[in-house]
């Protein structure tokens, strides 16, 4: 006989799904114990449900394809909701594995009863709660197909213990592959209009759009029509680099999206939605677009942005040769001071072909965007959804996904210790990951805030939630720690050679930028 | 004027909420800086929001008083789950704040709009949203009220950044001091009449049943009436040692439990719910009271219990010297090999009068509830939820409550990397903890589980989730990195001198006992 776990698992690889990443707990034993019948299907730990959560939105938007997750019931899918909520943001398949205790125990007050689907709902674009073994191979099926959208999506599958352990069915067979919806002509031909009108326009892209196809077509149009386009401030992969088209990122901050808005009469969205400010402020609108522009819906997120931009260019005539291309250019290494805009441009000196950069540097990116704008070709991962700790588990799980690509985590402090367990998964698994840590002792960002908001000077109780230089975190100690190879960076010099023999050399490794 | 943010934290202090254990962002920002003109509320920070939900709790735990969270919008808030779900269990009186974007903000599709009433639904006894800043201070007295119960329970105030920023009304005045119902004397009388016939008659017990006046009660019941007496498996906060009534736990394993009642035909209880398994195990019950017994509640959580038990004591002629009072008795230190045992009797052998021990021991608890049973008065704070990384928080927060008492974080390795940020805040505020680490760098406690499911030899596959120590955690560096003195222990000998001398200092520290 095959239990339910088994076939779960069979069902999960048949449907192209080769990861799972896991913190099980005793109600998922009888799914752990079948990794050992099925072979293929790899597991990753995570000492803590967020690195879990954080690498299976890492992995997907790489490999384009989810893994699976594993969970230990409310309490622990509670700890991975941060990092789903940011791959949620991000539009990432993942396959979110949650154990539950057996269908004829949850009924009673236990110390781990809580509602699962309630943790689960508001992250998941699916969610079912398996009934009984005999369902769940048809379950996991219908998870990894709802997973992949497109859109992607988080397809919660709750797994009953019991539905584990009793008799299963057969596994489910293989899916087809997932189709992008096409743009309908009427749209095209309404976007085509607003492109020819020879009005101001935007297009502001997301999704599939701001990968290489997406942006090349982008710009020919723009070139073609005389429009600007855009990227959403946190898209979930950005391809850039010499030879690809460059894109400039809607601003952060809404007085700066509003003043780059203000004449356009036509925002065309592919793949995202109207854009409106990160936070609000007292007194300043949220709003960005002015009351005289036409917002345009191209194509939704996960319709086919790529085929409808290629196709509008052949409706406007742009040439196929006609797209800006980035040329290549990599700055010399700093030198001077240790600052955040050295390090980005000693990043960009050193930055190796197809890298995969996972961004949670937060205030201390400096110029790093346009340092690194000529480098060879790379991808940019980044907090699609604002829930600090992504750094780290998304870089995480495209290492996994990508094991012949150098992964590069460029990390605040105070945001790398939500998830800082990363490490440790970083080192067990030998992941090809460098780890840059800005170490400015400070939630930065939030004294930015403090004072765009007008609040004045920081005072001491203002000063205990803000400032994390005391006591010092000592980075080093804390990668060493968890078994990775890590050092101290006091000198650009320092950080020149370092860094350049981490993107020489293969497996982990962790960087304290000492600023 | 007043704002909002300054309305509501002088109405938290007007309703005895000293401390705000935080991890805030851009939205809290108003309340961050109103901390700067309202003295007297104690900012802790966290550098996790897993850290702030349990040093949350075990505050309220010892202080019998609700400290304040905040959370930074439903992410932040998804972070500290698992460790509100622990105090939701223990019910622990927590104001739970949560900021929220600006009510005009709320309706925009931004990275971190998020449906916060939803996550914080789970474990939220009392729940609102903040309409505006001139009702700010009545919900956050209303809050104050709800958290105290009786029983407590966790109020969480959705908090709009600009219910902090507007002005708001006068602050919410002082409340009354919250009170337990009486238990009805037909109750009184039905578990008299149950005490009285002889038959076998369990009392089980949680909440306030299980601190010295209740635990002094129900054995002068027990011994008056040939009764037995057990508390829970997991409570809150037991009183123990020299001097007080010391009670048998109700057993872990449903086989255990089911044994233990096997004979009962009344079972009491007191402040709790009948005992049911912590897990389902294929073919065992969940359910543990004999069909032939009868269930009576003395006392519903949160009823006054201890008034219960003596009026009981009265009615049924329980002497008043008729309790059993543990002797005095403390072990010498071990000698020999370093085994968790080894560790509990040592530990017991140099406990101080009044430690607080959070105990998050898991499988390395040996002997020691046996061992420390005559140790001098100490409170005893376990895992009420299940849900693990509450040893060094739940710790955390009692240190805070309780200044002018040891506290004794007793961590196994593996629950102990949930929240690990927790060692920064102990040493931040040099709070008075001993951690010790019990590391065997592995989930033992999953080793025990797959064995008792009868799922055979442990292959490479599972081996991958329930192995931790490939990488070696290396404790004193993780300490040491996040400021905390740091021993590594290899040898029983160097724990009795290190941990003995550890009893006699003051401050943070932790010892890593090699297992």
């Amino acid at each position: 006989m095959m239990n339910g776990a088994e076939a779960l698992l069979r069902t999960l690889m048949n449907g192209g799904v080769e990861v799972c990443f896991a913190n099980p707990g005793t109600s998922e034993m009888h799914f752990v114990a079948a990794l050992d019948r099925v072979r293929g299907m790899r597991p990753v730990l995570g000492l803590f449900e967020g690195v879990v959560a954080g690498a299976a939105d890492g992995y997907a938007r790489m490999a384009d394809k989810p893994a699976a997750t594993l969970f230990h019931l409310g309490p622990g899918l509670g700890n991975g909701l941060s990092q789903l909520h940011n791959a949620m943001r991000a539009r990432t398949p993942i396959v979110n594995v949650v154990g539950e205790h057996a269908t004829w125990h949850r009924r009673y007050e236990t110390p781990l009863a809580s509602d699962v689907a309630a943790y689960a709902r508001p992250v998941s674009g699916w969610l079912r709660t398996c009934a009984s073994a005999r369902v769940l191979a048809a379950d996991a099926r219908a998870a990894v197909q709802a997973a992949h959208g497109p859109p992607g999506q988080i397809a919660s599958l709750i797994l009953p213990a019991d539905c584990s352990w009793d008799e299963a069915g057969e596994p489910g067979a293989a899916l087809p592959p997932p189709r992008r919806r096409a743009v309908d002509d009427a749209v095209l031909q309404e976007v085509a209009t607003a492109l020819r009108s020879g009005e101001p326009t935007v297009l502001l892209m997301n999704g599939a759009a701001v990968r290489a196809d997406g942006l090349h077509a982008a710009s020919r149009l723009a070139n073609a029509t005389g429009a600007t386009v855009l990227a959403d401030t946190f898209t979930s992969r950005l391809q850039r680099g010499a030879g690809r088209s460059p894109v400039q990122r809607f601003p952060r901050y809404p007085e700066q999206g509003a003043a780059l808005l203000g004449q356009t009469r036509h925002l065309v969205l592919v793949e995202t939605v109207p854009p409106v400010g990160f936070f609000a402020y007292p007194g300043q609108p949220s709003w960005l677009t002015p009351e005289s522009c036409r917002i345009h819906t191209l194509a939704a997120p996960g319709e086919d942005s790529v085929a409808a931009l290629e196709t509008l260019c052949e409706m406007l005539g742009a040439p196929e040769d006609g797209a800006t291309v980035q040329e290549a250019s990599v700055p010399a290494p700093a030198t001077g001071a240790l600052t955040p805009e050295a390090v980005g441009q000693s990043v960009a000196a050193y930055l190796p072909e197809h890298a995969i950069v996972s961004d949670e540097a937060v205030t201390s990116r400096g110029g790093l965007p346009e340092a690194t704008a000529g480098c060879p070709p790379h991808d940019w991962l980044s907090l699609t959804g604002g829930a600090l700790g992504g750094g780290l588990t998304v870089g995480l799980g495209a290492a996994v996904a990508c094991p012949d690509r150098k992964v590069l985590c460029l990390q605040a402090d105070g945001a790398g210790m939500y998830n800082v367990q990363s490490l440790w998964t970083m080192a067990r698994e030998r992941l090809d990951i460098t780890v840059v840590v800005y170490a400015n002792r400070s939630y930065r960002i939030l004294h930015h805030e403090f004072e765009r908001l007008g609040l004045g000077d920081v005072g001491e109780g203002a000063r205990q939630l803000m400032d994390i230089g005391e006591p010092t975190l000592d980075w080093v100690a804390l990668g060493r720690g968890m078994g990775l190879e890590s050092h101290r960076i006091e000198s650009t010099e320092s950080f020149n050679s370092q860094f350049a023999a981490a993107m020489q050399a293969r497996g982990p490794q962790l960087l304290e930028v000492v600023l």
